[in-house]
């Protein structure tokens, strides 16, 4: 099978987007083996944030997830915050990627998230053994970074300005759509 | 509508299962107000235990949880762990049952798991405003009661025996499963 994108030509915004929207089992229509592995953590943070962008686009929170195969490269799952999209009180970014990934040992691989996970989703990354967690806005939200790295996590900070900025926009916007997806609905000031 | 149950007939197993089976947006096919109102701590662990037991007949982890309206006494939501049954490294009894409720605030509920609660879970429910959370197996597992109490919930302890034996069984026929859907496939032994 012939994927759509090839390793010749420039890989952009539109190609990292389409990968983000393409459901996972599908992803060898777009790309080969070959392209995914030339992929730089700053690439799949960009699929990261353009899956927070779909999730905007619907009304939803604008956080983004993807887990990746230290070894071979490949996509294993995505997905993005579905609080508004499935009436979901915890449907976070990783959750939600790690619910695409279905059950697979997950020690050797990497999750990339849009936004600092927040205490369940680390608890969680922690419980299910991930190596590694790369972070791509610790400006918006941030603090359990340090304790990952305590417990055995490899985690970087690759801040992706596209992504800042559309969380940013969505917190002015909507705060207690923010508010509510992080420390639930009771937090909530009533009117 | 006149429910199939009323509150002259003794509220026996039978009738419980049918509540635990019956989709929660369905209840009033069953029960009413009145009866619901009626039932103790142990009738809701039962509803959970039997949540519990059907995912153990469809080849799942035995986890049940039921959310209770603490004013009105009406079941909100409700479900069961889905580690086998949708492929899903983190869907657990007590996420189960919040999937189910929605979108609500949580800080008046109750919730009744089936097995003492996971340390992710622990954390979302601290995390999402439950008042009181009643436990109905600490038997086969605990730890996270202390820390709940400490972040300012109300924790019960009600064994349901039923419960208890069926966890046991099913850790005894399927150890490798029950330690996947609580640490991860990572945990489990390789062959």
């Amino acid at each position: 099978m012939e994927p759509l994108l090839n390793k010749a030509e420039p890989l952009n915004d539109a190609g990292l987007r389409a990968i983000a929207h393409m459901p996972t089992g599908s992803l060898r229509t777009l790309i080969s083996d070959t392209l995914c592995k030339s992929f730089a953590d700053a690439d799949f943070m960009r699929v990261a944030v353009f899956l927070a962008e779909k999730s905007y686009d619907e009304g939803g929170c604008p956080i983004g997830a993807v887990i990746v195969d230290n070894r071979t490269g490949w996509i294993l799952g995505k997905g993005h915050n579905t609080l508004v999209q499935e009436n979901h009180p915890y449907n976070h970014g990783e959750t939600s990627a790690i619910r695409d990934a279905g059950r697979i040992d997950f020690s050797q691989t990497t999750l990339y998230t849009s936004l600092s996970p927040c205490d369940v989703c680390a608890t969680l990354l922690y419980m299910r053994g991930f190596s590694r967690v790369v972070v791509g806005d610790v400006t918006n939200a941030s603090g359990n970074e340090e304790w990952l790295r305590q417990k055995g996590l490899r985690v970087d900070t690759l801040e992706d300005s596209h992504g800042i900025e559309l969380y940013a926009r969505f917190r002015r916007e909507k705060p207690e759509q923010d508010l509510e997806d992080w420390k639930g609905l009771s937090s909530v000031p009533k009117n």
